[in-house]
């Protein structure tokens, strides 16, 4: 129930803003309320249709947007952020939203349900793109989806045969990485995964990146400038999961956080443990 | 006339690889005649759609492509590469191989026609993203047009007020940049742009890169890793500057080249010569 709620906002969205989309109107700023912060007409008219569309389907969860701040529809209890019955809706609802504004076609809504304030308690997931209308979905335990169809991470290469980052270049591995604006001694850390690869990638958008990933169009996602926010990949987290992703902390710990607009996050998500082992080693 | 002849043969390459994108049968390697090299059946398919279109049109200029090498049509001269009356085809005919053959959306067919074996003699171009099916297109001193529709350049912030790349992110810059396999003391020169901007992107096909700049999708486009071949960009080069973008080499230099399957560039493609000045004084 819950996921088709979840795609039904995120189609809602699709429709809604589809004509904003590389427009001067979709970019233009306003200001929410009295002393409200600036937002793009674009990513408000996205989170007006979500949050509209949880409504009439009477779920009351607490929201969390980036425009929108954390809504509690749960109105009858006295829930909060650590003990909600309802559970948690948490959008990003443009992700890419540079893209979108100048018509770059690459852009999502992405929404998940999480039960409980954390990354790892995500259940449902929904990634819309904004420029096809491809959806990708997934619920813990139950696999991950493009349309309806099953989508698995390129795991073919043997890994294990492979011993130094050298070796990428023979097996055509395809490395997504989020460089923008990244601190000059981030960037000197995958420099050499950089160099040694022969095809890198960035998109502009993560949460569709990491969808990318979970249907074997790259075979790692990097993001280690600690400027993600957890809401921001709450979806695709999962999404990447089900489709047999490993998503790791630069630590080498299987990536978990608590969610909130404020929590960001760095992670490596790979097809296979050995190539998180081989970037790791030479970073 | 050769701009008509060049827009027929990439929508032939389009017809005929659409359905390979994306596919086994596409990525599948053959070998072309005794110890030819090995090449993708979508390399082959493309090229030879081209080859063909060009002969049905009775032209007979000296065809260049990775696959075919050096075809010179002109059997009735004694014609070479530094004289030929009948001018040259430059074909990258599926240019971001490896995007096309997994799937992923950012592909295109390039095709240039010039007068002389230079950069600076492209007097037609023809870029094809193989899958929108828009085709960017030019002729020398006529303009750049997108399905018949005129593009320019992004120009529209005032870069003469910034003094220093810290200033870019106010100015929300995009700059896409091909860093695959770069060697680190490249890498090194391009860092601190790349750290000083809030949006770098690297899609994976370097003549429909260039089409983005032309259409104002991003500021600034630079490739300084010495690997492009001067015939895989003749077709984005002439788009690019009839919408109004410079290029620069390394050097401060407008770019130009000998055309050739082993003559390779760098380049800063900019949408205003203040935003190359402040990149190379970062350098």
């Amino acid at each position: 129930m819950t996921l088709d709620v979840l795609i039904e906002s995120a189609k809602n969205v699709y429709s809604e803003i589809k004509d904003l989309l590389g427009t001067s109107e979709g970019a233009s700023k306003i200001s929410l309320g009295a002393g409200g912060d600036i937002s793009r007409k674009i990513d408000i008219v996205a989170e007006t249709a979500v949050l509209n569309t949880i409504k009439s389907n009477n779920m009351s969860p607490v929201i969390i947007g980036e425009e929108c701040g954390i809504v509690n529809l749960n109105k009858t209890s006295s829930s909060s952020l650590s003990n909600n019955n309802n559970g948690f809706v948490i959008m990003d609802a443009v992700d890419g939203t540079t893209n979108a504004i100048r018509g770059i076609p690459f852009s999502c809504c992405s929404l998940a349900f999480a039960s409980e304030f954390k990354l790892s308690f995500v259940t449902d997931a929904v990634v819309l793109d904004l420029f096809t209308g491809d959806i990708y979905s997934a619920s813990k335990q139950k696999g991950s989806f493009l349309n309806n169809k099953k989508i698995n991470v390129r795991n073919e290469k043997d890994f294990s045969s492979i011993t130094s980052l050298e070796d990428l270049k023979s097996i055509d591995v395809l490395i997504g990485t989020n460089v923008s604006g990244v601190p000059l001694n981030i960037l000197d850390e995958i420099s050499r995964v950089i160099s040694f690869s022969s095809h890198i990638r960035h998109f502009g958008a993560n949460a569709l990146e990491l969808c990318y990933f979970a249907r074997g169009f790259i075979d790692a996602y990097i993001d280690i400038r600690g400027k993600i926010r957890s809401t921001d990949m709450a979806a695709a987290y999962l999404i990447a999961k089900e489709a047999g992703g490993k998503l790791y902390s630069p630590n080498g710990h299987e990536l978990d956080s608590e969610l909130g607009l404020k929590k960001t996050l760095s992670f490596y998500a790979v097809s296979n443990k050995r190539l998180f082992d081989l970037i790791k080693s030479y970073g």
